[in-house]
């Protein structure tokens, strides 16, 4: 497993990444890459066989690992749909339009558009159905 | 909801933080503040009866959110383990040193320590059962 060559200048105890398991590894590239914006910071191969692939957006250092295990890995599994993992959460300077994206790429809504407290809120379903949460100001509001 | 004020000079979409469903708010709490050694960053509760708890390591900016649901809560559901989250990633300066910290707070481990392309690792469970990867340098090997 490669990390970037900064995280050894670090010490102590420290949250470095989010793995999600994905069941078509090019599908959720290509939502997390075209439809979030997100880029490659690295890939590799474990020797459990299991295949990472590391994104981030360029305007972040949150870090998101896509977990790919073929049939004969490990770590396969048959793929249950669970409470562990609430959501994913994007800042977006605006939501509506961020989720209209997602829609025309073929993504599903969760939860439609609101407001609350000052923030434009909605929920969209990821390739897997892992909830993405899109968050940014209620502009309305504020002008 | 409540982000940093900081958030808003940014534009487009950003990876901001991974929230996982925790089943007991204090128990979860102790686990990444006094194991992990996160620090609370901002707590508040939305209008559909959520309650959310945003953590952080002081020497990290990626974030992670509980989020717990009272049973009469919007978003309460029977809690079922699934594939999504696949695991948590924290870098370590000493893997097995920090291993021994969780097993004596009572966390159990997953995965015992390992060597693997210069990397030592370790796989313990969060109180809800997700799997907490541990990640730093083989330092034996280097030496």
């Amino acid at each position: 497993m490669k990390l970037k060559r900064t995280a050894r200048k670090s010490s102590g105890t420290r949250f470095s990444y989010t793995g999600i398991r994905v069941r078509d590894l090019q599908r959720s590239l290509r939502f997390y890459k075209e439809v979030m914006g997100m880029r490659e910071v690295s890939r590799g191969k474990t020797k459990a066989g299991g295949i990472f692939v590391q994104l981030r957006n360029p305007a972040s250092s949150q870090r998101l690992e896509l977990n790919y295990y073929p049939v004969k890995a490990r770590y396969h599994e048959h793929y249950d749909s669970g409470s562990e993992l609430d959501h994913l959460a994007f800042w977006t300077r605006n939501v509506d339009e961020q989720l209209r994206r997602i829609t025309s790429k073929g993504g599903k809504i969760a939860v439609k558009p609101f407001s609350e407290d000052g923030y434009r809120l909605a929920f969209a379903r990821d390739p897997d159905g892992i909830w993405i949460e899109l968050i940014g100001l209620d502009r309305k509001k504020r002008k």
